[in-house]
């Protein structure tokens, strides 16, 4: 059984221990919403601040020369390719996961001419469903199947153009197997699109190495963008002369400042931009990027993992009869950073917890959710958590101060 | 005949003057490009430093609440609302200019059974032209119809089903007739969408008294919102129940933290958001909207109109026979924020002026363009930069020092 001290002694020895001061990170706050919204990278603190008044304050429009505005959803996109296993020259940063997810699909579904079915799987997050909605209700030649979890296979035929789905589920965390259901939709002859939005930053994602066509991710999360930060797209290079974003904006020109008429997409995954892009927000997000200088994506995978693995066998030690079941697989080599248990009172044990400093997530209708981002979550931070929450359960009053905290949330 | 002792006299007694001090200008600069990026407001530069530190930082996911950026898009759209003679519950922030023309006519066309005619005006800022081929090309069945400058009137037939026109021409700052060009749409049956990047927050502009349907426009121009700032876009309340946003992502949905498959658009203008909003560029655009606080954007309007006369007026006595031709109206009435001369050297003239601390820009072949920011252009500043440009005409030295700031460009 493991003890705090040897937490600690583990987190002491860890390589990874040191990347946490590249944080801001509040006092007396243990952390564990990463996958919702991730900390604040002390330099993208002084990065946005820098944008704001050295920048935009005094060199103004010549700031898009002279600061590289111009050329910074490139230089996102090549810093986050090394973390997903991509090309620099097949990622961007752009829009949000959103807009993406409908550019790439619809260029997808206008490029493969006789097959329109666009094939995703029911309960996956739900902008991915409803973007795909949206697409299908203006393009009525495309047919939208969806199917429940883990019929894919069996779904995949002739008619197939192209296939939605999350690398890892924003709820119970679980990993698909790329690599595999990559296999099997380009034999059906389709195109895969994978939303990264929770694994890129956590897992050791190698998109080139498991075969992958198309994919989108969010900024914000394991990324630490900051809210709202700008998404990301993934074009695989034997992809990029065929396809074209109907999202066709000056940004994705090839000459845009030649002010013509008419479009010509740029060369490249340049041509997926559409509008001016946000560039405080993405100010933010590239000097995020840079806490993972120097990290090893398998060892930062490693680390989710153990974090996970602690958490689970301590919640079950000392947590047992509490009326908290596991949500999320056991076995972290198909578990993202992320760990799901259900609770009846699940609302208000995440209230409880919140109050004491203890920050989680909470989705419908008893899911509590628990994220581990690897680059500042410690092992000590995973055992005093489950503390508190033992604290918590073996009180008498958690149940009363549920509805004095919802007085305080409404 | 002005003297510059006049400039600083009607500056010193306009009740706008004070406005300036909203803003952080760099020393030794006279900044005529507000019509590109707007000026850093002072408030803005304080918001988005507390958006990063304090609510970020400190409060991190349980800002969406506390700090009330679930409801940025729409309190930011308010705020946007009155400058541009709209209701509060009919404009929203969100994505690019590019996103939201593409949003609005894809609705449009899907709206109107039979009418498959999207019209717009060539030589038109060349992103809107851009989004409807991309639309088009996404739609088969849409044909898009792009007719001379002027010709719209003539092309209106039963087959159109809208209509996309800047408010003021990007170039040379020409002002459409909003309520005329309405008035003959809606009598063919159509809807009108209008850009307004370069009007809102330098024009009068009254969307409802002028009949609009539909309108988007730019966050970091006369708005001051910052490089990239989020745009806008408006539904008059007539059209809010029936048209439909394409790009349904969850943000746009009536119960977004539900988290159910099926997409059900938001009542309201709400449903014309997306993807999650960048935060940080949202704060910026919401804070620097502030520096409107208390001003009549009638008295705004009149100051454009009176910097430009100076403008023109300075330049054609003080550069007369230099080779600078008006390209913008002579008539303050139908002008916008901007004028531009056309020059056979124009962009060696720009050069010149920009290593002088006169900022404006140039647009290929031979226009160069001032934008007079009412906010805080002064009537001084305008004597100055044409006594600026006036001494480089003169001088025997411009032609080579272009080539010397060619060269430190590239």
């Amino acid at each position: 059984m493991t003890t705090r001290q040897d937490c600690l002694d583990r987190d002491a020895a860890d390589p990874l221990g040191a990347v946490r001061d590249r944080f801001s990170l509040p006092q007396g706050v243990i952390y564990l919403d990463g996958n919702s919204l991730g900390a604040l990278p002390v330099a993208a603190r002084d990065a946005v601040q820098d944008a704001v008044e050295r920048q935009w304050g005094g060199d103004l429009i010549a700031s898009w020369n002279k600061h590289g505005w111009i050329g910074l959803p490139q230089k996102v996109g090549g810093k986050i390719a090394r973390l997903i296993g991509a090309e620099a020259d097949e990622v961007v940063a752009a829009d949000s996961v959103s807009v993406n997810l409908f550019k790439l699909a619809a260029a997808a579904v206008s490029a493969q001419g006789g097959r329109r079915v666009v094939l995703t799987e029911g309960g996956d997050f739900p902008t991915d469903l409803y973007i795909l909605q949206g697409l299908a209700g203006m393009m009525p030649e495309v047919e939208l199947r969806v199917v429940a979890p883990g019929g894919i296979g069996a779904a995949l035929d002739e008619r197939v153009t192209v296939v939605l789905l999350s690398h890892v589920h924003y709820r119970s965390g679980a990993v698909r197997d790329m690599a595999g259901l990559n296999a099997a939709i380009r034999a059906a002859g389709a195109l895969s699109l994978w939303d990264l939005s929770h694994s890129a930053g956590v897992l050791d994602v190698d998109l080139n190495r498991d075969g992958a066509d198309l994919a989108a991710g969010c900024g914000y999360k394991y990324l630490n963008g900051g809210p709202g930060a700008p998404a990301f797209l993934f074009v695989a290079r034997r992809h990029q002369a065929a396809l074209r974003n109907p999202l066709s904006g000056w940004m994705g020109h090839a000459r845009p400042f030649d002010f013509i008429d008419d479009y010509t997409p740029a060369p490249g995954i340049d041509r997926w931009l559409c509008g001016t892009p946000p560039i405080l927000s993405l100010t933010a997000l590239s000097a995020a990027l840079d806490a993972f200088d120097g990290v090893d994506m398998k060892a930062v995978r490693a680390r989710a993992g153990a974090l996970g693995d602690l958490f689970i066998e301590r919640v079950e030690a000392r947590c047992a009869g509490k009326g908290l079941v596991l949500a999320s697989p056991r076995d972290a080599t198909v578990r993202g950073g992320q760990v799901a248990f259900t609770h009846p009172q699940g609302w208000a044990v995440m209230q409880n917890l919140i109050a004491r400093g203890v920050i989680g997530d909470f989705r419908a209708p008893d899911v509590i959710r628990f994220g581990f981002a690897p680059l500042y979550v410690r092992r000590a931070d995973v055992w005093d958590s489950v503390e508190v929450m033992g604290e918590i359960l073996d009180s008498e009053s958690w149940r009363e101060a549920r509805f004095q905290t919802l007085a305080a949330v409404t």
